[in-house]
């Protein structure tokens, strides 16, 4: 299975970056699923309902969240009525919404797609390793599900590290998000399964984690709660990771970044 | 100026690697300048002051540290007489040793070379940002020094960026240390400043930030103390970062990761 | 009921001073039931299986834990043996030990003893509200079991506001521990719970938490892992809670705190 | 000097118990200087100008904030004109208003009211130890000033206590505030400084550090941003603490909380 992830979409300058260019992505490089972290879509914070649309519509198949899930309040009341918009399995029993979906690829191949977050420098939900490996007691990789892939929304990279050997072998790719960073560690584990630190953002990299420079700045250097925090609006990098998967095993036969447009260096897969 | 950072050495598999590879590495990119984060060289925690001369011994011209400083006891003596071993700058005021050292090339160019902490996620050291700026305040990038480097050890990429963009066009680098994760959003900032997030670790990846997996995997999942975290012995990757200056202005004409052994892809510098 | 409950516990001058008051404590108060957090006994960290022997001889009937619940190692295989040793109910399952325990009186009634931890500022365990909730499901208050002690180990005062209120009307007893600090914010909630933010330390309060004054300023002032902590050897002061509950309810009809010797004013509950 | 701290004032049922027994408060206790923690009195979040008007027209001398200083944004234009308004010292440089107050008594003796931030488990701001030390070297407590106040807003006690051992002797009076819950540490230390690691709220105890039950419980439990904070209305208790100290030497000859109102315990110093 081909398989493209795209990481935290931040403002407009992101969700017009990847709706332009995911139609020709899926088709460069023959994509069978494509998943997108949209947590900073609208505005940086949260997602609305009709940027959903906007970036099914262009060819996304599942969307991911993280701790800017409910920055939108209106996701709340439509997330039940959206199996695709996935959120961090690891929040308590009764959120709305789920922490996983299973894909079925229209050749009739499955794929399940899982949001967790990580807890180091971070809320203290409830754990993400037992939460996802109690889903996985109940899905075997290359027998009952041919892909899985995690996104573990997570700050420090030892807790990513450790959360990718933890279910190497179990899943095909568990690929980091939140820190709007792209991170050049990907790499096939000893077990199988494809892993990179993180994502990167799509959006304008000339800020601070998308967010526009001078205010952003400020709040380090003044410690003053004045200056108003927006995205930047200028060009925008698309980032992503491209994994394709051995059917029989799940397990991934190759992984490669994705960058393009903007301020970071170009890089696509090799030809295959 | 043509200069070379190594992201942080993780315990014997790191410096084996760094020791072997740096002096065939000078000689191949025409390094004028090599700086090494080896604030995890002895056994993941700490410089003892024996490592350190074998890496000056290896063709390193700076050494610089982050918050395991001080894991060695023996280096808070021997720093003080070691001006090419720089400790953050932010510590606070009667801390033995300097945080940026002034370093003449074999040609009568200059360079400076300053390490600082961030904040956000770690320890509440002074302010970097006033820290560094008080230092700059001093010396003018392109008048009365060639080139300067901030190795910028820090845990949160937001702080990194605001920290690159604070300093952009005063400094020819600031690169990122601590995450032990290479990133690959490397570019040159609208003022001439070379940036990356991280330089990444010089060590065996098949690890926990560079510590073997299990004990380290062991902790997040069952939090109990009893596991001993010590640094994974497999082949390691070198991980950094070359940037070439213009002497006439001090900043960065071309900025390239430097990628090699081990796990991660290969990466180097197009030839120029 | 009548029950007493004695705050963390530090070292040598806080061992000495539990045991050689208690016996007589409880035959003043009159108490039935002795419950004493000892996570800090050892010499600031953690409770030598021995030490734990001399307090239950001394009149304890339960000990809790809290995040130093590991520090001496010996516990760890010892404490399945001993089930009036009580370690954090929210600690991962396959933790050793028991996060709570159901003591009978010699007259026959029957009180449970439960530990907890919160998450605020400390290390992310599992949820200690649903903990705790999950094994009240099979306890109630006033019909099964004639009282209910929780002792809630957590940094931040709102999340021990936030677990009171929870609680409230289901358990007796939410005192808090860790921060070393009585307060004096002891009351009888509006659902029948009595309720103390923190027991306060059995320790020298000459002392920075019970650690001995200078190395422990240091640390703050300096930032260098060079001073070693050990606890403070001055008179101690005996810091806890006397609470008294209605056996058909079990609900509390007085509160009141109980200190004694060393710094700190003395205060003992009126006749009655 | 007779001194009366009240610590942090919450929403308007703070506020209306403030106003309405601080007269009679000065009165009874004969009290020269009045000081009080604002930093919640708006709806909990920051001060309104005109709040801290009605403040001084009740009889307070000096307001003191913390990190809600800047939530009610009219007070950055507002305080550079109101010196008797202190905002925490170890802000950066270049932050409105001042971290201090020399304040004269109709009698002509002089006191220092200095308000400063701690960093444990708190934003990372300037060196508070350092910060007031380099203020303190210009003042020398019983020759050039009667008194020193200082309020050390800060979440941890260990920092609270290390503080208070780090100015024994130079101050009258380390009392913290942040924590909203009164401790029952009060003692004079070794040195003279009268020390209390926390005055408590003026605030509904009914609550969660003073705002209303249901949502602020629910935050911890079912992690939505769903709820809004408001502060409790119920009645409030007036939380704080008295000290007296010798106008030559500056040290405290006396300590002794005031509580009164609400749920909290009824506590008086004694007549003297
Ligand atoms: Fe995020
Ligand atoms: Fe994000
Ligand atoms: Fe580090
Ligand atoms: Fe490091
Ligand atoms: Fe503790
Ligand atoms: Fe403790
Ligand atoms: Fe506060
Ligand atoms: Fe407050």
């Amino acid at each position: 299975m081909r398989i493209l992830f795209l990481g935290d979409v931040v403002g407009r300058a992101g969700r017009e970056l990847v709706e332009a260019r995911l139609p020709k992505l899926r088709a460069r490089l023959r994509i069978d699923l494509a998943i997108v972290n949209a947590e900073n879509a609208s505005h940086g914070f949260g997602l609305a309902p009709a940027m959903a649309d906007s970036l099914f519509a262009a060819g996304t198949d599942v969307i991911t969240l993280g701790n800017h899930a409910w920055d939108r309040k209106e996701l709340i009341g439509h997330i039940s009525q959206a199996p695709r918009i996935v959120r961090p399995i690891n929040f308590p029993p009764g959120t709305p919404g789920a922490g996983s979906v299973m894909i079925t690829l229209t050749d009739g191949r499955r794929a399940m797609v899982i949001n967790a977050m990580g807890r180091l420098f971070m809320d203290a939900l409830d754990d993400p390793f037992r939460a996802v490996a109690e889903l996985l007691s109940r899905h075997r990789l290359g027998v009952t599900v041919g892909a899985i892939v995690v996104d573990f929304h997570a700050e420090a990279t030892s807790e990513k590290m450790a959360f990718g050997h933890h279910f190497d072998g179990r899943v095909s790719l568990v690929v980091g998000t939140h820190t709007h960073t792209p991170t050049s560690d990907h790499r096939i584990l000893a077990g199988g399964t494809a892993f990179q630190s993180d994502a990167g953002m799509c959006g304008d990299y000339d800020s601070v984690i998308g967010m526009a420079k001078e205010p952003a700045v400020a709040r380090f250097v003044r410690k003053m709660p004045t200056e108003r925090l927006g995205p930047a609006e200028g060009e925008a990098t698309l980032c992503g990771l491209f994994v394709e998967t051995d059917d029989r095993t799940g397990h991934a036969t190759r992984v490669a970044p994705v960058r393009t447009g903007g301020r970071l260096s170009e890089t696509w897969p090799d030809a295959a």
